[in-house]
């Protein structure tokens, strides 16, 4: 039959290459067999789905953290890898939690040697800023993560990607089943551009597991377990509703400022994020939006359930979402058809071909610390040790056209303005309004804004007027006393290091 | 600032390629610009979009088919190519139609050196079947195409994307505005795998245009032009409903094949495709399911009105989308929630990570002829002159349980079932029963499907007595005389080459 061959490479000698067909399933040998056509994909545990993997020393694995605090992948994952043993693993979680704490033993028996990731909290930041690691850690924005993934420098073997559903191909989504985390705006990302995936997943349902967010044919291996993650734990530390008078001070604050700082119109777009604070300022922005019979075309970002409120009410358009922060919002992922799930590739991500962040009018973001430049730090706390992330501030605050910090001038007799960040996150450059309990500031680079808020009779002070009151009410704090040993570097979401962290000293050193 | 840079390569030379941050925006400089912001990837017409591609001599270009022979796209911009002095390119379409007969003039005058396509038709592959291009027409199927994007032998360039709609960013879909095609899984494809994409749409309409099926992150260019196809003629020569008695008798028959065979239970998924018999086929198919109180989990594929209907009465629960075949299919795959749009990659390529035709229990496919192997030709008509389509023909009919073609055992006075079919489009080990008006004939690799038949009570009889029986009403044909030059190199769904396609003489040669 395949005489055809011959006189093809006779005619077309550049064709050479092309070689005749064998039979049917030459290259797709599974449908020779009608089990195989339907479990390939699935592994007896999660043993068998790493064998599978191909997963060596010295590769790189990812998760993703939808869970917060509540995952219960990362830690499962790498103890199996420790107890298979692994060594010499770069982890590229698009964030740690407090929940990680069990990662300090892995970094020191050696399974994981190097870490990508947006933030750190609890015990395994505090040892990492201590000087457990040889490498120093790379702290990533959210969009800045894809940036690198896209540059080649995070180059992801395999990634294991926790789901409360899938069926047996791997089309997974994050709504459906006992532990819905909502939106898997992160592990979309990694589904694209891992090496191998793994999906762990509690529910194997149906196929078609149709619409979904990590599409089959991203998916290599397919374990079920037990459970993937607490959803009840996702707004620990995170989202939560204030009753405290200063942040409802802020957040009142705050919403003045978004009513008369020039965008607050018909048609805007916003970006509130997790903090109680902006949380709380999405109340007060209902009142004003109808009274001004004023409707939000998009909110983005981390999606709240005070945001899904004010959709569910006909104020907000569309949720574009890469994170549910709470259950509320990921029910309404689940049932509300303009709340839409992205991924951070098209959330943030600098070098995307478009990130949603260019188009949001307004973003509310919070603050560790915040300079007489405007420099924004939200990773080392007042003692220099990590306990926070880079997540989404430095990716939107630059995009935006008006970018809001919200902060109490004084956390615990320490205070947020200070003369200059521990750490640099997010550059002055990107932060139009500070907004304190103790009066607003603008960047000088806004007049603009500067006049419309006072004409509107807010308080708008210089920052250096709120430093030197900070100073007034606790005075100066003493300097952090750090090793000259870096411990993690800060990378801007063009992939640039905007800082780095260097190594705390004990308080007895 | 940046002495923490020389701290950091010092203390970590591997870490030396690392850069210093400069400015908040150096990367991405639109964000400096309001107006930037907002239109980046707009351009002002054709001629402009494909000078910002870069697409030069020699390279790679590309569309869909969703319009089929409504499409205003291919032809206008490969008229404005020409216009625009290139030459010597590569059309990668994933199918061509008779709409594209000005397509010859191009091939002549050097603008386009080689094609890619699924098929081809009218007065183009009849000039082609005759020896119109220096090189060989490559033909493909679905999910061969995606295939051939994976392994790197067809590298689009450039991708042509007429959309109904699409907002400033790329957002864009098939199911709302005027011209709406419904599903964009061919695109999808495109919009992935090109290194420029161009979307032409008709409408512009406000960001976020969310959910998307080509999303923002994969466009880099948008045209607003007055039309992109005429959804009126998605059917012609395709999907129409037959009252011809022989087709319907064959539908019947189908439908009996169907229900005996062996995989007609609560659960079972089909593919029925867009030929006049298998949509005939459906309406059958609806009584014997309500009688035995089965539904389908879902149908797979090109979708039509008819697999609709099936879906709104609750007898299908789930419809997977590579192409809308009529308006109808479209409208459904805007409103109904369990109608999903899926990519060729994960609808049929052998080499992707899951294909859902591996999925199916039964599909009806079509045939021009059928040899006594069960060989399949789609391409080639009677008279050697190419004048159909690859399609999904030789992916699904691997993967499928069941694979059934329906054919009239004779067309115009020419035989169906012929000893040796023109060109091997589909292998006749792909194939396990034909239905024509002369009867049932199962391949012997299938005995448990014929036994299942016969006690049935269907006319199973051999291939062989089909052949006889068409050449005892007609005849055996005079055998088509050929050049020796190739024309047509069939790749099946791996990428070998399954037969090639030789020019057709002329009458008079």
């Amino acid at each position: 039959m395949s005489h055809f061959i011959e006189a093809l490479q006779k005619q077309y000698p550049e064709k050479r290459h092309l070689q005749a067909f064998v039979s049917a399933n030459q290259n797709t040998p599974w449908l020779n067999d009608v089990a195989q056509k339907h479990e390939r994909k699935l592994c007896a545990d999660l043993e068998e789905a790493i064998r599978n993997s191909g997963l060596k020393d010295g590769m790189t694995i990812s998760f993703h953290h939808h869970f917060r605090e509540g995952d219960k992948v990362i830690n499962r994952v790498i103890d199996t890898l420790a107890r298979m043993g692994f060594r010499d693993l770069t982890l590229a979680s698009s964030s740690l939690m407090s929940c990680n704490a069990s990662l300090i033993d892995h970094i020191k028996a050696g399974v994981v040697s190097r870490i990508y990731t947006s933030g750190m909290r609890g015990k395994l930041a505090d040892a990492i800023s201590h000087g457990l690691m040889k490498e120093p850690v790379q702290i990533h924005s959210h969009g800045g993560r894809v940036h690198l993934l896209q540059s080649g420098e995070l180059n992801i073997d395999v990634a294991f990607l926790g789901v409360p559903c899938s069926d047996e191909f791997g089309n997974a989504n994050g709504t459906v089943g006992k532990s819905s985390c909502g939106s898997l705006g992160y592990a979309m990302v990694d589904a694209q551009f891992a090496r191998k995936v793994v999906l762990l997943t509690e529910a194997l349902v149906p196929f078609p597991n149709m619409p979904a967010s990590i599409v089959q044919d991203q998916v290599d291996y397919i374990v079920q377990v037990d459970e993937v993650g607490d959803p009840a734990k996702i707004s620990v530390g995170a989202a939560r509703v204030t009753s405290n008078p200063r942040e409802l001070l802020i957040a009142r604050s705050a919403a003045d400022v978004i009513e008369h700082a020039g965008y607050f119109k018909n048609g805007f777009s916003i970006q509130t994020g997790s903090g109680a604070a902006s949380t709380a300022c999405t109340r007060f922005l209902e009142d004003k939006m109808r009274q001004q019979n004023i409707v939000a075309r998009f909110a983005l970002g981390g999606i709240t359930g005070g945001i899904v409120d004010l959709h569910e009410k006909g104020l907000i358009e569309k949720l574009i979402d890469t994170q549910c922060f709470d259950a509320n919002a990921a029910a309404s992922l689940a049932k509300n058809p303009n709340h839409v799930e992205i991924s951070t590739n098209v959330y943030a991500n600098p070098s995307s071909k478009a990130a949603c962040c260019d188009q949001l009018d307004m973003v509310i973001l919070s603050a560790l610390e915040i300079d007489t430049d405007f420099n924004v730090n939200v990773i080392t706390g007042s003692d220099g040790v990590m306990r926070g992330a880079s997540g989404g501030h430095c990716d939107v605050a630059t995009a935006a056209n008006l970018t809001i910090v919200v902060a109490p001038l004084i956390r615990s007799r320490i205070p947020t303005v200070v003369r200059q960040v521990t750490t640099r996150v997010t550059p002055g450059e990107s932060i139009d309004v500070l907004v304190t309990d103790h009066g607003i500031a603008v960047n000088p680079a806004r007049p603009d804004v500067a006049e419309r808020l006072k004409q509107a009779g807010l308080t708008v002070m210089t920052i250096e007027a709120l430093y030197q009151r900070a100073i007034e009410l606790v005075g100066e704090p003493r300097a952090i006393e750090f090793h000259d040993r870096i411990v993690g570097v800060i990378r801007y979401r063009d992939g640039s290091v905007i800082d780095v962290v260097r190594q705390v000293k004990e308080a007895d050193e």
